[in-house]
C-alpha cells in the first residue's frame, strides 16, 4: 500500500482538536519531572488493586442474595454478552435519587463506555442532516467538540459567564442560527464546577435556562462529572432534578468518583420518541446506536462500580467523603498559594476565580498562553498547566490558563506554585 | 419537551439494521424455553467468576516481576486514565506471532472496546467525503453494516462464494463504482469460518485477493474472530500473515477466545500516513478518533485478557483447546443430526454446507425465512435460528437460515434439531 495522505482521511484528523489531545499528552511524557497542574485526573492515593476484587465480590454477593440469581446466571451476566443498555441501571437510578434527588426510570438510563461515549451517542442520535447543530458553552471540555466532530455536528459557541451561561447569548444564537436555516437541537454544558472554568450555574439561571429550553424546544445536555465534589456547602440542584418538562439529557461519569479505569459512565434520556405510532424512550434509541458502536459496556467494569455503590449506601457523595476533603483542601492551598505569590495590589495582571468545588480554576496572566509558552514553562520551570485555547478549539492563544489541583499533594502544590510564580514573573 | 419524532433522529434509527438487532434480541426473551441456534455466543461452561480474579492477579504479578513496576505504578495503570492505544499491545503482538505468524510492531495495534469499535474507527478514519465507500462480502456480520452506517459510509455488496469471495465480482464493483465517481477504500471480510456462512477463503484466493488489493490500492479489512477455532486441521495463513505490501488492516476479538464481558478487541493498522511531511502509523490516527469516542479501553478488561494470555504461553489456540474440542464436537453433532433428519435423496430441498470450524453453518430450506416464519418456529416448535436476510440488511427474505452451535450441549443439539426438523417438515 502506498502511504496514505492525511488528506484522504477523516477531516477530524487534520483538526486542532485531534492535535490538541496529542500535544497535551506528549508534553507530560517529555517532561516527567514537571509538576502538573494540567491533568484532570482524580486523586488516586486511596486507589488499590485489591478494591477491584472487593467491589466485584460485593456485587456478586448482592446478585446472589438480593436478586435470587444462581452462580451460573451471575457468571453469565458478568462474562457473556449482555444487555446493551447495561446491567446496573437500577443501582444508578437509586444513586441519582439519593445524591441528586433525580427520580428516573432505570429504563431511561444507558450505561456507556465513560461519559465520552454518552456524549457521542446523544449527538449522533440528534444529528439527522447537516442542518442539525448543537450549542456549547465555551470554553468547554475538549472531548465535547471532538465528539461533535465525530458525529459530524457543527458546534455553535455560547459565552460562559459568572452566572454559568449568558442566556441572552443563547437566545441570540438560537435566533441567528434558525434565520440561517439551521436546526439547533441542544445546548451542552457542565452545570457544576465546569471544565475548564470551575464555574457553576446559580439557581436562578438554572430555572431560567430550563424555561428557555422549554420555550425554544431544545434539549439541554447536562454533563455533570464534578457535581458531587461540592464540599460542605448546600449543593444547588442539577438541571435534571428541576426538569419538569423533560428538557434535560443528563450525562454522568464514574471516572472521577470511582476509577477512570473502569470506563463506565451513563446517560439519562427519558425523552419520548414516536416511531410508527409507538412511543419509546430516547434511551432505547441511544442503545440501538451503541449496539453497533461498542455492543455493550463491560459488565466487569459495571460490577466494579456497583460494588462501590453498594458499599456506600448508593451514595457517591458518601463514597467520596475523603476525596472531597482532599479536593477542598487542595483548592484552599492553591488559592492561598496564589494569594501569597501575587498579593493584591502588587500583581494587577494576575487574577483567578474562586470555584465552590471541583477540580479546576482559571488563572488570568499578562501574556498569551500559546503551546510554545507551555513548552517553555515545562522546560525552564518544570511546571505544566493547560493553555486555555484548547478549550475553544480554535488555536487562538488567550491570556489565561487552566489549573487543575485534583491529584496533587500539598508539597507538590507548594513547590508547583513556586515554580509557576517564577515562570509568570520571568 | 414535546415527543420527538423518529424522523428527527439519525437515519440509522429508521433502518432495518437498527430493528434487526432489536427483533432478534427480543424474540429470544419472549421465548425463553426455545432452544436457540441463533445466538453467536461462545461456550460458557468453562467460565467462572473466579477467573476474573485469577487473570487480574496473573497480570499484576507479571507487571511487578517482568516490567519492574512498583505497586503504585501498577495500581495507576489499572485504575487511572491510560494510554489510548492500550496497555497490553506487546502481549497481543507476541500472541499474533505465536498463533498466526503475524509479525507486527506493538505500536501498530490499538486495543478497542471489542472488535465492533475497531470496525467503526477504521471506517470513520477512511471516510473523508460521501464518495468514500467500502465493499463487503455479503451476507456479512450485521454489526459491520451498522458500523458503516454510523460512520456514514456506503457499503457496496460483493458476492460470497465457495472459495470465500468472488474476485471477479470485486473487480467489477471497483470498476463500476469508480466509473460512478465513487472512491472505494477497502473490502471487508471474515477470512475464516465467516459469519454467517461458515466459509473460509482458500489459500489461492488469499494470494489472489492480496494481489488484487495491491493492484487496485484498496485496503482489506480482515475481521477474524473465529480463526483459532479450526480444530486439528492445518490452518490456512491469515491475509495479514501473507501481507507483504501493507494492504491488510487486521481486526481481532477476545470476545470469543476469553470473555465477551471483558469487551476487548483490537486492530492492527500498520499502514503509513503522511501528514505535514511527517509519517505516522494509521494506528496513531485511529487512536486520535478513539480518544474522543471512548477515551481508552478499560485497563481492567485488558488485564483480564492479558492474564489468560500469560497463563497460556501467549497462545489463544492453546488457551482454547477445550473449547475448540467442544465446537468441533458440536459441529459434528449438528452435521450428523441434519444428515439423519434429512437423508440424502429423500429431502432434496434441504441442504447445508460443511465448514472447517467456527460457530456457524447455513441451512437451505424450501421456504422463505422471514421474521414471521421465525416467530412461528419459536412459538409452535420452541426452536430459534437466524433468518439470513438480516445479514444482507435489505429485509428481503431468502430460503436460508444461519445455525449457530457454539454454546449448546449435546442434549440441546439433539432436542433442538428434532424440533427444527419437525418445523421444516410442518
Amino acid at each position: 500500500m502506498r502511504p496514505l495522505s492525511i488528506e484522504e482521511l477523516s477531516p477530524f484528523l487534520s483538526s486542532p482538536d485531534a492535535d490538541a489531545m496529542n500535544f497535551l499528552n506528549e508534553i507530560a511524557l517529555r517532561f516527567p519531572d514537571a509538576i502538573s497542574f494540567a491533568a484532570g485526573r482524580p486523586y488516586d492515593e486511596f486507589f488499590s488493586s485489591e478494591l477491584i476484587h472487593r467491589y466485584l465480590d460485593t456485587y456478586r454477593a448482592h446478585l446472589l442474595a438480593e436478586s435470587g440469581d444462581d452462580e451460573v446466571h451471575v457468571r453469565r451476566m458478568l462474562l457473556q454478552y449482555g444487555r446493551t443498555k447495561g446491567i446496573i441501571n437500577d443501582l444508578i437510578a437509586k444513586s441519582l435519587l439519593v445524591d441528586e434527588d433525580i427520580d428516573v426510570d432505570p429504563e431511561s438510563i444507558v450505561v456507556t463506555v465513560g461519559a465520552q461515549e454518552a456524549l457521542y451517542l446523544v449527538l449522533r442520535a440528534l444529528r439527522r442532516t447537516d442542518h442539525d447543530v448543537v450549542l456549547s458553552v465555551q470554553p468547554a471540555y475538549v472531548g465535547f467538540s471532538g465528539a461533535a466532530q465525530l458525529a459530524d455536528m457543527q458546534v455553535l459557541p455560547v459565552s460562559s459567564a459568572p452566572e454559568g451561561v449568558r442566556l441572552s447569548d443563547v437566545r441570540a444564537i438560537l435566533r441567528q442560527s434558525r434565520a440561517a436555516g439551521l436546526n439547533p437541537r441542544a445546548l451542552y454544558l457542565n452545570t457544576d464546577f465546569a471544565n475548564p472554568t470551575g464555574r457553576s450555574l446559580d439557581i436562578a439561571t438554572r430555572h431560567r435556562l430550563l424555561r428557555l429550553a422549554e420555550d425554544e424546544q431544545i434539549l439541554l445536555i447536562e454533563d455533570n462529572p464534578y457535581g458531587v465534589f461540592s464540599g460542605d456547602r448546600e449543593s444547588v440542584p442539577t438541571l435534571k432534578a428541576l426538569d419538569g418538562s423533560g428538557q434535560v439529557v443528563y450525562v454522568g461519569s464514574f471516572a472521577k468518583t470511582v476509577f477512570p479505569g473502569a470506563r463506565v459512565g451513563y446517560v439519562v434520556a427519558d425523552q419520548r420518541v414516536v416511531a410508527a405510532g409507538r412511543t419509546e424512550l430516547l434511551a432505547d434509541h441511544l442503545a440501538k446506536l451503541k449496539s453497533v458502536l461498542t455492543v455493550n459496556t463491560s459488565p466487569i467494569g459495571q460490577a466494579v462500580i456497583a460494588g462501590k455503590l453498594l458499599e456506600n449506601g448508593l451514595s457517591m457523595r458518601a463514597a467520596n467523603k475523603r476525596e472531597i476533603e482532599v479536593y477542598q483542601r487542595n483548592m484552599r492551598l492553591v488559592l492561598n498559594g496564589l494569594a501569597a505569590a501575587f498579593p493584591k495590589g502588587e500583581s494587577p495582571d494576575v487574577s483567578w476565580n474562586v470555584p465552590g468545588g471541583g477540580f479546576f480554576l482559571l488563572l488570568d496572566v499578562p501574556f498569551e498562553t500559546g503551546d510554545d509558552v507551555l513548552e517553555r514553562s515545562a522546560r525552564d520551570h518544570a511546571v505544566l498547566w493547560t493553555p486555555i485555547h484548547h478549550f475553544y478549539g480554535d488555536g487562538r492563544p488567550r491570556k489565561q490558563m487552566r489549573l487543575s489541583f485534583s491529584h496533587l499533594s500539598p508539597a507538590e502544590i507548594h513547590e508547583g506554585l513556586g515554580r509557576l510564580a517564577d515562570f509568570i514573573r520571568a
